[in-house]
């Protein structure tokens, strides 16, 4: 049994976003898709939205993805594995150490098993927020183990590539780790941050900048599925936040004592090395490179934007960042460039010329 | 002396980008403007730039803003009162009680200072950065007092206004407690968060997606100058990292014992608490209003955002908020739109019969 044989007729279970997503993916690619849901009005809204169809008699899936919440991926990767036994099951869940440990501990046949986990979805809730090319350009990780072969795997790594997702391996284990970095902490960071909003005053929230929007931005994320997300990999979130927690110990210490020996060397310290630790995320196409800035002035109209960046385009530049900033009380917008360093004079010359007001450059 | 005869003349002590930014845009409105600065090359750089000229004999500026680091602000403020007995003095500096306090002790003239505080600047160092309009449309605090009379003080609003700005009164003490909140505590948030990221392995960081790159962003900022804000805003900072910490404790402990009673419940309320605080946050123009997201699939070339956002003109819509996403390993681009709810629809179906990929649509 080749793998593309294994890929010609998917199941997938869970129609949730990344289920359904998966479904359209799989469609473009000719793939016989089955959408399997516990709820049945939401796999009538997933196959209404083309993900796929119904299971019906004599279905033989040969891969079969499971896209339900982590609390319960292992025991329906369980009962797939048994249902379907000559199936590949991988499964789509943001954790992966913990359901590989269940599945081992229920004696499930591993050497049809591997856990998977695309970067992507953002929580978007449900099918009708599902696209066929939600996957594009993402990392993909796929946790390796002991108990399935390279070659078995295989079809797994061509379903991801199918998608447009770029494959990644790690094993279970690290990937949680890495999540946990990446990821979960931030979540907790930027949700507990936010919570110190609930109780300011409004003149307070007025003064708000684009600092505190980013901080908080992931702090609208739903409570459900987090605290299963959160739930399901406890301890290296907990030894994440750990970290974090005696760094804040010593920045409010030597808050409380500003002008006691050391406490300015601290608090320095906390900014620089967070100096540090930001440098290290990767850029736009995985480089680590740093862009010029500039902040051009856009009246707050239909069209004024799209102006703008047609002239950044005649002027043969491409955007490596590009956002808007909101100006509170003002019909101005800041759009903030991002360049290559090298033609940033350049770009500053011709935008003034042509009458663009620039209202900051990057040093 | 009426408040337009205080405004002819107006010495700015400081040449970094708030002070050359101030001389500059005040040089617009045809102001005498006069630049000092303890650093001579400083003080040349922010002249040539054309901020001001250089001090001279028979200098008698009605009105001094004395914009320099928070540490020496109010001894550079006294200073000023003494050697111009007739002008009213104002800083800049981005914390209020403390100089305030420090002036009163010295037993400095309040009848003739009132401090304020531009929410404008983003720490891109140094006169060359700076910019006459870089105030506009922005939130301006004066942090008034009991020792000097509201006409006295109407010439800086008048300063304030002529910028472009927006005049914001608040006390000192709420002006310190709102930054603390609103712009001090989410620094260290992200920078401590930022300083996770040291020690992580390569593999984690290339699995960041925007969650993690705006929750840390403002960690890139300089800690010769956060160092002074934070330990001039020390007690209102530590207050708000102490409830931060708090909560962070309890998190850790429910993660610690993730199967323990009322564990799950702390984990949950955490991220719903957060829903309310960021929800908080003032949207563009200052409204609290939600907006419908989509996100475009975009080529990553020059011209290509312009298409679609001179597309998004003709459909006549205007774009509340715009951001690029970085897809690590792929040439091409998200552009995530914001746009008011009714006209979400008009704008997918407009976009997709122009053939525009549209990756995902909120809910």
């Amino acid at each position: 049994m080749s793998e593309r044989r294994l890929n010609e007729q998917v199941r997938i279970v869970g129609s949730g976003l990344l289920g359904a997503s998966i479904g359209l993916g799989l469609r473009d690619h000719g793939v016989d898709v089955i959408v399997a849901d516990v709820s049945p009005s939401a796999q009538q809204l997933a196959i209404d939205y083309g993900a796929g169809r119904a299971p019906a008699e004599g279905d033989n899936p040969g891969l079969i993805v499971v896209a339900v919440p982590p609390d319960v991926t292992a025991r329906v990767v369980a009962a797939e594995l048994a249902a379907y036994p000559n199936a590949l099951v991988t499964d789509v869940a943001s954790v992966k150490l913990g359901p590989l440990e269940q599945l081992r501990a229920m004696g499930a046949d591993l050497s049809r098993y591997l856990g998977t986990h695309p970067m992507a979805g953002r929580e978007r809730g449900g099918p009708i927020a599902a696209r066929a090319d939600l996957f594009l350009g993402r990392p993909w990780v796929l946790a390796g183990h002991d108990d399935i072969t390279y070659k078995r795997a295989a079809a797994i790594e061509d379903m991801i590539l199918d998608l447009g997702a770029v494959p990644i391996e790690l094993t279970a284990e690290t990937h949680d780790e890495a999540v946990a970095l990446v990821s979960h902490a931030p979540q907790v960071v930027a949700s507990l941050m936010a919570a110190r909003l609930v109780d300011g005053p409004d003149a307070a929230l007025g003064l708000t900048g684009q600092g505190l929007r980013d901080v908080t931005r992931i702090a609208a994320s739903d409570p459900g599925l987090w605290v299963q997300i959160l739930g399901a990999n406890a301890s290296p979130v907990a030894e994440v936040l750990r970290g974090l927690r005696d760094d804040l110990d010593a920045v409010i210490t030597a808050l409380d004592e500003p002008d006691a020996g050391g406490s300015r060397r601290t608090i320095a310290e906390a900014i620089a090395v967070g100096n540090t630790g930001v440098a290290r995320i990767p850029g736009k196409h995985g480089q680590d490179r740093r862009f010029a800035q500039l902040v051009v002035m856009v009246d707050d109209r239909p069209g004024q934007l799209a102006k703008l960046l047609t002239e950044v385009g005649e002027v043969g530049v491409n955007l490596e960042d590009l956002r808007l900033e909101h100006s509170p009380g003002a019909q101005i917008g800041l759009a903030e460039l991002a360049v290559l360093p090298e033609v940033e004079h350049k770009l500053v010359s011709e935008l003034e010329a042509r009458g663009w007001r620039i209202a900051a450059v990057s040093a």
